[in-house]
């Protein structure tokens, strides 16, 4: 894979590599220990228990698996701010949590139909249709509890502000939407399946995967109470980010084998799914993912030496296996 | 029907009821004007845009129907504490839009398998699966933008509160796993099905049903900003509307007529869903039922006349034919 690679002919320090890594590993290994605690069997105040199948098809969707890089990407913008390490961890789980949820729902017979996931069996194979659908509904909820609580910033005005930027990348126009227009690009609905044009594709994947990573982005900004400048930064550089890493993921379904990925790979081409790649082709996509990257890197410049880690990032989401 | 009203030896003031149903009706078209109003074409700020097929789904699952009962108790719970009646509506929207959501994840074929909602096709019909789990997905998401407007409250901490309270009324510890206990109670997941004792059919519909028309009781308290003794009065009398209102609706199973109910009945006996009457039998139910009403009208009572509309409400739960 390594040859593939649009990033073969640059030499990026492999100290900042290294050290992506290691601060990539730390935010998840945080983020699943708090999402576990978060997901214990005591009713928070208000509740009334917690009924034990639904939080277990919770837990089991939640814990345990997945390289956690919208985590990543909350604590270490926040971090440009100094923002606690514990209060952001606090907005890394409610956006993973929102994550997992979107997976378990894509991958219903219904939606995706898709058995496997993380080398696993999806929710509703471990468990049954009706349990992944109220485990999908759980989490989605709970994002918004643990965004509430004080301990995810001690400013209400925050909190209210990360509840809606939330709200509003997940749900009709962003992520949730973002589903909806893949599934009428493959004729779901009765429509023609063809391919969609580039501007049409870029729409589609900025709702459906950009719009949690621009989040993740942008709510250390928020957290970190950034001014107009450091925002549009963030902002800019979550997008590069959400392009980048869908492009990654289609030249991956193409070059993929599914012992790497760990789910069925090819797929997309299948069912005729719209992405960058039937616009461009293959070799135009990898311009484009290269030239994205660098835009990415240079949107946070601005951050000096403190950003190293975050444009290690853009070019491992364009450099990733898996 | 009326012979058969557990209410039938009681009097209470025509004018009390007439005026409680005059209130009903306009919290129900002030709702459905705002519902109508904040799903719009048009994309809030930070939304991409607004695919139509789930606009469109979300608005047949919202709009045009059902009684608004729980705006209702949002708006009349804040009206005891002159909190202008624009801004508790945007809560009422928010609680509606989550009882809407849960409405499309009930009637999923997976779940309780209904075709028939309010006398119109479930969204699944209407639409199709993968529509279905997307617009009640969007429609829980729109909740928690709608209570982060500013319109909903000018201080941020209210807000907040709304938030937390909405979240754990309605996630894992409140509505979604009081459905799960539901379907357990109902053998779905291999266990026997057996009628549930007394306080577990109690704890699940306090969950599965209760939790919401608590939160918005609860609601007009937080938007009032109001003293722990009303605080308590409030959460008293939304648990007993919400008790009263389940027992009702189960003695309204047994009773009702397809026709006037405006969905499948005799159901929940078929399927061995836990009821209170399969603990109680029907006429325990019914002095129950007249016990919880009586509970409700006298949590009420600190607030004088004031509370003369919540006291009829709890009346009309509990006779209500449909």
């Amino acid at each position: 894979m390594a040859q593939s690679s649009p990033q073969r002919d640059r030499s990026p320090a492999p100290d900042a590599t290294a050290e992506f890594k290691r601060r990539l590993d730390l935010a998840a290994a945080e983020t699943e220990t708090l999402l576990g605690e978060l997901l214990g069997p005591e009713p928070a105040a208000g509740e009334r228990m917690r009924p034990a199948r639904l939080l277990e098809a919770m837990r089991y969707s939640t814990l345990g698996g997945g390289k956690r890089f919208r985590p990543f990407l909350v604590v270490e913008t926040a971090a440009l701010f100094q923002v606690p390490r514990t209060r952001a961890l606090m907005t890394a789980a409610a956006l993973e949590l929102i994550h997992c949820y979107s997976l378990i729902h894509d991958d219903l017979p219904a939606m995706d139909n898709d058995d496997l996931r993380r080398g696993r069996p999806t929710a509703h194979k471990a468990y049954d249709e009706a349990t992944a659908i109220l485990a999908g509904d759980g989490l989605l909820t709970f994002a918004f509890d643990v965004l509430s609580r004080p301990e995810a910033h001690p400013d209400p005005a925050v909190r209210i502000e990360l509840v809606s930027a939330l709200a509003r990348n997940s749900g009709l126009g962003g992520m949730a939407g973002g589903q909806m227009l893949d599934l009428a690009a493959e004729g779901r609905f009765g429509g023609e399946s063809k391919p969609l044009g580039l501007h049409d594709v870029k729409l589609l994947q900025a709702m459906k995967t950009g719009a949690l990573l621009r989040f993740g982005c942008m709510s250390g900004a928020i957290l970190g109470s950034a001014d107009a400048e450091q925002r549009r930064a963030l902002d800019r550089y979550g997008s590069a980010i959400g392009e980048s890493f869908q492009i990654a993921d289609d030249l991956l379904d193409i070059a993929g084998d599914a012992a790497t990925v760990g789910k069925a790979t090819g797929k997309d081409t299948a069912a005729n799914k719209a992405t960058v790649i039937t616009a461009l082709g293959v070799d135009g996509a990898k311009r484009k993912l290269t030239a994205v990257v660098a835009e990415a890197e240079g949107a946070v410049a601005i951050f000096g030496a403190d950003a190293a880690v975050l444009q290690a990032a853009a070019r491992f989401v364009a450099d990733r296996r898996s």
